[in-house]
């Protein structure tokens, strides 16, 4: 049956689900696909939300995932890390895998770490920090991507955009969350300068040349910057070292030669830090969680914003309402519901 | 004895330990300060170098620090936290304390965490990272300070600077390290511009009005912002809430609410944080170290430069040729040495 819009989010996540399955993803992948890209959707997200359907079927179709993956958990018994072979499949199975281990142990030692190995990487971090915010507790969450940023000083692309998200559970709100990358933009931020034939921002990229341009078609052949000069090029750096080489798995560099293409979804491994505020806190004065709400209230009284605020606005009307597609959307989602791989275009 | 420059690396750190002595500390405080600030000065890092002895002095003399504290393990059995009560003496005691159990314990679990309360800290954190890498182990470490910068689209004060540093272990080279203000600039930065009668750079600071200013007189009575627009703001946020109220210690706000004067050394906790990267890369393909080596190959083989590489020069000069002090620096540790706190000028 045709969809139509505004949409209940339950019937959103089965269609994609259903589209995955006639992907050829299994059960486990699909399902878990299903709810992030849903879910970005649900949060007005369009850059993760079913724009990203395709794509993930062009990476199967490539042969660049395991469809079928199941992971699997590696006991390391008495360690505070959480380890999940991926085996070759998306990391959103993954993470849900190892959540309820990672929680446990979090809440056991005061804070564990979980580790990802071997997956494919398409989504945004927030849904990890998001899930560990809804067990009280706090998250931080890194990963690479494919070699597209120039460090500060230098001329060629060698960093990812390596993503850094952080989240802070709350009672009675929304939880604070932020989830950005570490260029200064994202890579289709450039695209969308291109298309619309507008020059970029200074001190956005450089060109193939490793200079400073404002042309977006230059730039996508050169390298993009990171963002707040050499400390975002350091904290870039800290994600390659942290969530490549220190987790045994690419770098975004390593990620890139891999692929062969910045087209499909990359390959390599996640970090996710999970804090116990209750453990941290133990003995001392004060609720941490009380005492983090007049932080927040001090910044929002000064008129500034919590990042995510316009996401969880979008989220609580697409909640009530469902979430509204246009007709183009509607019909790609009945497309590829049909044909499967057969109907994926590339771009 | 009057010194003579260049002064042998121990002679001036036992000069410093000497003045602390007279000023009122412990041997425990006054051994762990001479430690860091003989560091600051053996790596040209004048900003945390000699200079800061004077300001620890006039922290003593307000009675706003325990000159007789004695750090205190607080056993938390089956914990990946060690935590250190500082008892309101200065961090690097407490530190030190807890260094070998934070080792301990990262070794054992894959990592671990130190919670430092009560601490009085006016040190930068690189000591910190560089003990960690010094076993083999990569650490991440921040704390608040005292409330001066605005959030992103706020306008007053209520972040601290909250430096944040990171470092990561190399076998046959000095570490890849950082260790950064979340603020545009540092406070001092903005000092040398008012003395020097020169305007900011756009984007430093805010007037007591919250708008945008040059002026550093007028931005020294308003607020400073944070580097990287709202990705520096939220950074700053998590260092709040990670270092301040999740390990039960005082924000930013609070600690300048509690020492009424940003001319003292603040008092508020120090989250470190602790990774075994032989624990991490378990089982995994490739050594970390050797891996590391490569992404910094790649980085300075494009021209840029790792971080902290400025400081390592400098004190390879240092310990090759001892550290040189001008005359009035000489003569300023002479005055402190035989003065103790009755030396001690007011800025």
């Amino acid at each position: 049956m045709p969809l139509t819009s505004p949409l209940p989010l339950t019937d959103l996540a089965h269609r994609i689900e259903a589209i995955f399955r006639k992907g050829g993803l299994n059960a486990v992948q699909a399902g878990a696909l299903a709810r992030v890209v849903a879910a970005g959707e649900r949060d007005a997200c369009k850059s993760h939300g079913i724009y990203r359907i395709e794509g993930c079927l062009r990476t199967i179709k490539a042969g660049k995932v395991v469809a079928t993956a199941e992971p699997v958990l590696v006991e390391q018994p008495g360690s505070a890390i959480i380890r999940i072979d991926a085996q070759g499949g998306f990391a959103n199975p993954a993470f849900e895998l190892g959540l309820p281990h990672l929680v446990a142990r979090a809440r056991e030692l005061g804070f564990a770490a979980m580790v990802i190995n071997d997956c494919v990487h398409f989504s945004a971090l927030w849904p990890e920090v998001e899930a560990l915010t809804a067990e009280g507790l706090a998250g931080l969450v890194m990963c690479p991507s494919y070699a597209s940023v120039a460090p500060t000083g230098g001329k060629e692309p060698l960093l990812g955009t390596n993503p850094i998200a952080f989240g802070w559970p709350r009672a009675d709100a929304s939880p604070y969350v932020f989830d950005f990358a570490t260029s200064v933009a994202a890579r289709g931020e450039i695209e969308l300068h291109r298309r619309a034939g507008k020059p970029l921002p200074e001190g956005w990229a450089l060109d193939a040349e490793g200079q400073p341009t404002t042309d977006p078609v230059a730039a996508l052949a050169g390298a993009m910057l990171p963002f707040g000069g050499h400390k975002g090029s350091a904290i870039g750096t800290m994600v390659e070292l942290l969530a490549g080489v220190m987790i045994g798995d690419l770098t975004s560099p390593e990620a890139l030669a891999e692929l062969g293409t910045t087209a499909l979804a990359p390959k390599h491994g996640e970090l996710i830090l999970a804090f116990s505020p209750e453990h941290f806190a133990k003995g001392r004065a004060g609720d941490p969680l009380a005492r983090a709400e007049v932080l927040f209230e001090a910044i929002v009284g000064q008129g500034a914003r919590l990042p995510s605020q316009r996401r969880f606005a979008a989220r609580a009307v697409s909640e009530r309402d469902g979430v509204s597609l246009n007709a183009a959307e509607l019909e790609q989602l009945d497309r590829l519901l049909a044909g499967g791989l057969d109907a994926v275009e590339w771009p």
